[in-house]
């Protein structure tokens, strides 16, 4: 298959494309390779005692390669964006440019692996198998219900940190973002009801990560409504958020559950009518969340709702992983964490809140993925807990 | 495990660990990202745009994204310089600095891989896998004769190169320096008979490389002495050499072979008496290559041969695969080729062995590896032969 000359001069007038054109990373060395003397230490004779030594001290080599600072950036291609499944090939310009934004947020080196295959069972096998040569994985883009299998066995299998960052980046982000608009309008989360429209991935993060936080209470609906105890044919993941969420006793469809609701958070894809917003109770908060393309107009929800975020730079609040993954990874690598547990993707989210500080008004309940201030909060946060949690290993 | 801060410090008293420390590669961005403009474009909702296209025309991928200057270093730690079987953490330095010598002789981006399996089908299988993320594979101190088997199956398997240094990078730089050293002595290689000590996986490639290039004859020993048709136990590549070489039918050992023999190269890690070197016939060529005891002192072999080369860099004609393997992924990344030829491994020694030109001698048959010649003549050798032979997709 060939492209014409054609062709790629027209996909150039898109400056998205210019940018893109040869990728968007490299690998550099970090040492000098000058002459024959730096050869001679960099690579054989002298990189054999470093080698040496590690197969005698295996915890050497988080001192003598650059492997504690290394995140691999894992995806199947099968949830690429709003794309879906475009395969791992056409998944590489999103990894490359989740690992420029590690590097350039949070000083991790990391590579993007796209893999050729879906299997569960084939991608669990894959990473442990490519496991020695990172110090965490970062999964991103494998569509749901795969990505909970993938991850909760990935984290089984593995003693570096796995984080499928669509869950919980989008979760930690929600939640900080949550926080400050609760406090903001003077109510906890224990005061809130909250609608989630999408049960996948994000969907299925966030509500739990809201559920930890002590949310009053919470209504998940996918595309046939809302998840209840009484509906059939769901899978594992779907089945426990029926049984764990909607004390309500709520059925029917997304609009329905939104009247009296408090909260809307939107990770679907879908839209909700102005209607539907304006039923929702004094003082609500819409996240509408979907890219490009937002549930609801922010112009529109803002009629109705006190405190609006999307997942878009063109608009206030906008609700961006890239908030939390950098910080997050940087925390965890920082103390060698095993794992990123539960308290610790909270204490990012706190951390991330508190940036805010007195300036929280409607227009600013999270911050600026380009505030400075931001990876530093997050990984102080994250580094420390890890280290409350018992999961640091220095 | 733990390592004592003591140890620690003792271990930086070699400057080899000293350099070690934090590890000798980075992962950089190559565009900016200094504001949301930036990000719209690297990141959403500009790059969604550039995998829709890859997605639409899968060429694109060679266009926008890293992928066809990245090559994987892939090991399994098996055969790790003379260390033998360390496992794939002990081996990451070697990795590194294999990826950091890409990069500063050809400015092949390289990622070090080093895989937690040893078993054949699950090395062929993870690296396909991996291989939409790549544009080549460099197989890396994979142990005879896993390492020809796990070579055949993923050239069979992939369409882009596929190389085990180990074999092919030491075969062309050993053909490089024979070439000169014959013509330095007014001889071609049909005019040699040579002996060839080890038949794991360099002393196969080497093998056959010069049978390629019409060696006169060859002898080539293992641990148990010299292959012939009939000696029973051998394994395929070993039963296939012994098939292939030795028309003289010589039996025994090494040291028995190199009696009139006008070319030995020591490939084994053992060592060859003084006598025996002096047993072999006018103008002889030694190459000692084993690191770092060569089969024989430099200094002694020199007494009795007219021309000596080792793989260390503290002595004249140093065979050092770095003269190899960057441009040789350069110059087969360069034209997208499919594979590598045996062809373009020959294209690469002449091309090496032409650097030295009108200043051949006895001391200097090779380039240096620091010689700004080198990777540009390979690269250009390389890539020109991929179009002849039609590997070339552009």
């Amino acid at each position: 298959m060939t492209v014409s000359p054609a062709y790629s001069a027209s996909l150039e007038l898109d400056p998205a494309f210019a940018l893109h054109r040869g990728g968007k990373l490299e690998v550099r060395s970090t040492v000098p390779v000058r002459d024959a003397d730096d050869l001679s230490l960099a690579y054989t004779p002298g990189v054999a005692r470093v080698c040496t030594a590690i197969a005698e001290s295996p915890e050497l080599v988080n001192e003598y390669t650059w492997v504690p600072n290394v995140v691999a950036v894992v995806t199947d291609g099968t949830a690429v964006l709003g794309l879906g499944d475009i395969g791992p090939a056409a998944a590489m310009p999103v990894m490359e440019g989740k690992a420029l934004l590690f590097k350039e947020f949070a000083g991790v080196d990391a590579v993007p692996i796209c893999l050729d295959c879906t299997d569960v069972d084939a991608l669990v096998e894959t990473v442990v198998r490519l496991a020695p040569s990172f110090g965490g994985v970062n999964l991103e883009d494998i569509s749901a219900p795969r990505c909970f299998e993938v991850e909760d066995r990935l984290r089984e299998a593995l003693d570096i940190p796995v984080f499928h960052d669509d869950q919980h980046g989008t979760a930690i982000v929600v939640l900080a973002a949550l926080q400050n608009a609760a406090r903001l309008t003077g109510r906890s989360l224990g005061d809130l009801r909250a609608v989630v429209a999408g049960a996948g991935a994000s969907g299925v993060a966030v509500s739990r990560i809201l559920l930890g936080a002590g949310i009053g209470d919470i209504a998940v609906a996918d595309s046939k409504g809302i998840l209840h105890s009484g509906r059939d044919g769901l899978n594992a993941p779907k089945e426990a958020l029926a049984r764990d969420t909607n004390r309500a006793g709520l059925t029917g469809s997304t609009e329905h559950a939104l009247a009296g609701a408090d909260v809307f958070i939107g990770l679907s894809g879908s839209t909700v009518s102005e209607a539907a917003i304006a039923s929702m109770a004094r003082d609500s908060i819409v996240f509408a969340l979907s890219n490009p393309t937002p549930e609801v107009e922010p112009a529109v929800a803002a009629r109705h709702a006190r405190v609006v975020a999307t997942g878009r730079s063109d608009f206030p609040n906008q609700i961006n992983n890239v908030l939390a993954f950098p910080g997050v990874f940087r925390g965890a690598l920082d103390v060698r964490a095993t794992t990123i547990t539960e308290n610790m993707k909270v204490a990012a989210a706190s951390a991330l809140a508190a940036v805010v500080g007195d300036d929280l008004r409607e227009g600013y309940v999270i911050p600026s993925p380009f505030d400075a201030r931001v990876a530093p909060a997050v990984t102080a946060a994250v580094a420390r807990q890890a280290c409350e949690d018992g999961v640091a290993r220095r």
